[in-house]
């Protein structure tokens, strides 16, 4: 994952975020096997586990869970490193604007919306940021808003 | 999975349900072996991975992934089968007030917060959902808002 226009893997801390930073993540390929695995364990709905039985739902095929996208949204964010002391998030809203379907690659673009240092805690702050997750096609298949916990450089 | 004070499974459609039914589910214990398998596949962070890495980390011990119990929120509300045309969900917002540690078992209680009968599509609508996730203490893990499609009962 790179910050627009600088190397990747960032490993920023609260003071070295700022409004409208963008860091992008590299490629996941969604496999038609892993959507249905994905699905056997958490979300077993027919248009998710079979393509035939798909192919009569309400999706006209199969489709990704939207937790499974979120999911490898979130391993697409860890991977990034762009913060260095990982990725505590306390809320998250979501959208699924179109489904995933098998094959399709996966990136994101992690934008950087509000930096907020704690008035109590000084070592630390919040950082909200707005996770858009795409296809191979530069299509949002999820939006989705979380506030993440940031600490400042420790003093060595 | 019940409706409070009547019989699970319900199979509920759009002119089924009303604001304030609640649906609770059955349990679904966070093994330890499952909350690390989650975490090496989507969300490779110290404290979801190993208990000893875990126990010097911001949470000071072995964690799920918001993400997994999403997931296993999930599973307990399709398990539930209270939709009968399953569960679709368009967006979602969720927080997590406290963590999940293994050996707790989570349960759901889902609260009907707004029926919507589409315009344009009289055979459909939404509901607006609350999913709790709770621990095996009462103590909610996850709070989430979901608006989902429900469809009218068909004519035979």
């Amino acid at each position: 994952m790179a910050e627009t226009g600088s190397a990747g893997g960032a490993g920023f801390y609260l003071e070295d975020l700022a409004v409208g930073q963008v860091f992008q993540s590299g490629g996941y390929r969604m496999e038609a096997e892993e959507i249905k695995r994905f699905a056997q364990q958490f979300d077993p709905q027919v248009f998710h586990l079979d393509e035939d039985a798909a192919a009569k739902s309400f999706f006209g095929e199969l489709v990704a869970s939207g937790w499974h996208t979120g999911s490898v949204t979130m391993r697409l964010l860890v991977d990034s490193g762009f913060l260095a002391d990982g990725f505590i998030g306390s809320r998250i809203d979501v959208t699924w604007p179109r489904p995933v379907l098998p094959g399709d690659v996966l990136r994101i673009e992690a934008k950087i919306l509000e930096v907020t240092p704690s008035k109590s805690r000084p070592e630390r702050g919040r950082a909200t940021v707005e996770v858009t997750t795409l296809n191979q096609r530069d299509e949002p298949v999820q939006k989705m808003t979380t506030t993440l916990l940031v600490h400042r450089r420790r003093e060595r």
